[in-house]
């Protein structure tokens, strides 16, 4: 806890800040952003000035997932890993930081974005950025020459977009990946095939996958005469081709990286005229297995596809969704450096990685996918509100009801051996509810059926079941009732 | 990136700690921390003097899971979840960081364990140490007055145990919480219905689960003398007493919290004498429903069980495994400021922890159960480790392999067929394997069948499926294929 005098003084600071940001009309999020840091300051002071200026809110960029949106995720994960592992996909899972000079060195310009944890005595440690960094070093440290591994986690990212575009800092990836020393383009192709089916199985309306190399963009930069050294941030521009006109993209290369007019321009050619005959020179053993996978028809090679990241080394691909989604499906956490509007998945061929982690330097042939299950979702939530059918967030099959007064014990014992049997039941926490009201709440949630108990039922040894859709009700004998249950909820 | 000078001076304060350390012959694992920040400093400042030091590890008091752990993971989760299911629960997610002051004045003395993230610019952020103070912030903020909700997600603890007992710093809890204005202790019978089914189904041996209410000692204490405002610090010395002798819990009562002898010794006789007439008198209600859910063979009532956090305010529970296992199973994550050996699910009602949220103090009363995860995953790893069946880490039903050559497109198409069908399979990826690894593959991960092609079988339009434990082969039709592999892989 900071002390008093120290707290004053930042809060006096903290209240010049907001003042000089509101003097220059600054942005609402910008102002915004400083109140809050100044309340929270008159916060931990507490006393009076602390009072009534509690901020209930989420950090900037972060939400919580609602039951709703946590049913659609459900399914949507469900979908994803039920690919994986028809793939024959183990799982790993890896601690949410890492140290930081794990991290150093790995995103380039991005490395900016990382979150770093305090330094509250012991190791310097950072916020995992992306899942594939730590699964290298997963691989390095455990010494681990082959696997085929899926990794669904949240990862963080300090980004500062405009909110309203829906990117978060944190937000899921879910990646799959092949490691080892295998036959050239295989596991490639297979990663292929999995985007084609999980797009498919997700049922997002029509899309492609580009498919470019590392390798085509190095031996085409060296023949128009970029410098090395320029390389890699002349792929971050030349990525930016799907979101950006060609003279834009030519216009940042002269400009900003400092490249020859002469040079963009050759780029420019290969670029926009030569892309057929690459595809047909290098990509030709890929596209053998795809054909094979049945995926060609999805499948574009396409010179101008760069991708942001530092790390690939060899065959590179992005997944768009033909249909665009009107806002706020802008969303798009799956790979930031990659992002184009429709992309829903990205990934390529990493050789270098591992062994940068490897004390030796030992090399590890890695080749994944990461699938933007956050555009995803917000597509599908999307479906939901405009579809008229209701998501459920709860699976209950039956609530155990009744119409009179002083059953609470009848209905929690029957509720307690209904459970014992499997059955998904509920009962409301009342002595004494009204029957409106539990069957509101059988509507409100989705619940088909209710058992009613009275006087009478207790007596003749049997149970209403009653079907909360067409209100029909049946005397089911006690003995008979969870078979009568499952067979109706099947 | 700190400049070089910087570097070079935190290296030299690092250096004379270490040695300083040394000297004073200091814990190793005190001397290791110290040198891991050394090492991570020249790291940082690369060069000659930063090579050959990096440090190939995670996080102190984190761990990453293999594939096999990730395997039993997913089963007791399952197992737990579908508990949860079945009594209606919906699940939420929140951020894995919050407002600082979120998270302020909820621990008491655990404060200090918590982790804050860097000051980057913005709002001041720490990592979450329960799920529980988020679920309240999360109910005020969206001000929901009722629901059934699970969570499981990471938590964090900047905790200096000797980690030879295995407890992690960062590790999963399990929360089951019911939040609403119910009848009084129906919703609290349910949450240790939850914890009797759960821990049954998990098969972990036989147990107890002890119950107590927080009212019941804050009465004791007023009775016995105790200041209000050494409640919850009493509270924390009485929740010992199943880990050390009553005498040496009185000394703490008496030397560090400062209580009269007179005062603590009243305290011993209602502990150690008076606990059955408490127990009749005060919960009553909550043992009748007990009793309906029949559960009352596992439960018994302490009036010694007072639990470390400051926000219970009526019942409160915590659920023992008799059987003692031996190290490492000392791992507890669930909640460690009331961990005692055996300790697996523990829980209560919080009735005041929302309101401190709510903008005009409005209270939601909740009660709810957290199920100590960590040691349950480390109790079932070493059931599979003792255990003579092995740990599938993949699902996949069937390898499509070859004896012959030149081979490599017909498995792809196979394996295609097969994905394309639904059915789990795999594929080396080698233009030419040998059978016998191909074989071997299938006896290392469990993998059942292999479906064989060669050129006799192509021409005949079957394909040879072979029980990989029994080595039996058969001819199946193409046609026939899905169908058979489906049958005998149920």
């Amino acid at each position: 806890m900071a002390d008093k005098a120290q707290l004053q003084e930042a809060i006096k600071t903290q209240g010049e800040v907001v003042r000089k940001l509101k003097s220059e009309k600054a942005s609402k999020e910008q102002i915004d952003e400083e109140v809050a840091k100044l309340l929270q300051f008159k916060a931990q002071l507490g006393g009076d000035e602390g009072k009534h200026v509690f901020v209930l809110k989420t950090a900037k960029g972060t939400r919580d997932y609602n039951p709703k949106q946590m049913a659609i995720r459900e399914k949507v994960f469900n979908i994803i890993i039920s690919c994986f592992k028809r793939h024959g996909a183990e799982t790993i899972d890896t601690p949410v930081f890492e140290l930081k000079e794990t991290l150093t060195g790995k995103y380039g310009e991005d490395s900016k974005l990382i979150y770093d944890l305090k330094d509250q005595g012991g190791e310097l440690l950072s916020l995992r950025y992306d899942l594939t960094v730590p699964f290298a070093r997963y691989l390095a440290m455990n010494k681990i020459t082959n696997i085929k591994r899926y990794h669904i986690a949240k990862v963080y990212r300090r980004d500062n977009p405009a909110m309203t575009r829906g990117r978060y800092r944190e937000f899921y990836q879910c990646d799959f990946d092949i490691a080892g020393q295998y036959d050239a383009m295989i596991p490639d192709a297979e990663c292929l095939k999995i985007v084609y089916e999980i797009l498919n199985e997700l049922d997002l309306g029509d899309f492609h996958i580009k498919v470019n190399d590392r390798r085509i963009l190095d031996g085409m930069f060296a023949v128009c005469g970029v410098p090395d050294e320029k390389f890699r941030t002349i792929c971050s521009t030349v990525d930016k081709l799907d979101k950006m006109a060609w003279e834009d993209v030519k216009k940042e290369m002269v400009n900003e990286k400092g490249l020859s007019e002469d040079v963009a321009n050759r780029i420019g050619e290969y670029v926009n005229v030569f892309p057929l005959v690459f595809s047909y020179i290098y990509m030709k053993l890929l596209f053998s297995y795809l054909e094979l996978f049945q995926v060609t028809d999805k499948v574009v090679f396409d010179l101008s596809l760069a991708r942001g990241l530092d790390y690939y080394t060899g065959v590179i691909y992005e997944a768009i969704l033909s249909q665009t989604i009107p806002a706020p499906a802008e969303q798009n956490g799956a790979d930031e450096a990659a992002v184009s509007v429709g992309s829903v998945a990205g990934g390529g061929r990493y050789d270098g990685l591992v062994g940068m982690f490897d004390p030796k330097g030992r090399k590890v042939p890695c080749v994944g996918v990461s699938i933007g299950i956050e555009r995803i979702f917000s597509i599908m939530e999307q479906k939901a509100e405009t579809s008229s059918e209701k998501v459920r967030t709860t699976e209950t099959q039956v609530l155990v009801a009744s119409a009179q007064k002083n059953l609470l014990e009848e209905r929690l014992k029957l509720t307690s051996e209904l459970w014992n049997t499997g059955i998904k039941a509920e009962v409301l926490y009342k002595k004494n509810p009204k029957l409106l009201s539990q069957l509101q709440h059988c509507e409100e949630t989705g619940i088909p059926l209710v058992a009613i108990l009275g006087e009478q039922e207790l007596k003749d040894g049997v149970v209403k079941l009653r079907n909360v859709a067409s209100r029909e009700e049946v005397d089911v004998p006690r003995a008979d009732l969870v078979d009568e249950i499952k067979k109706r909820t099947l």
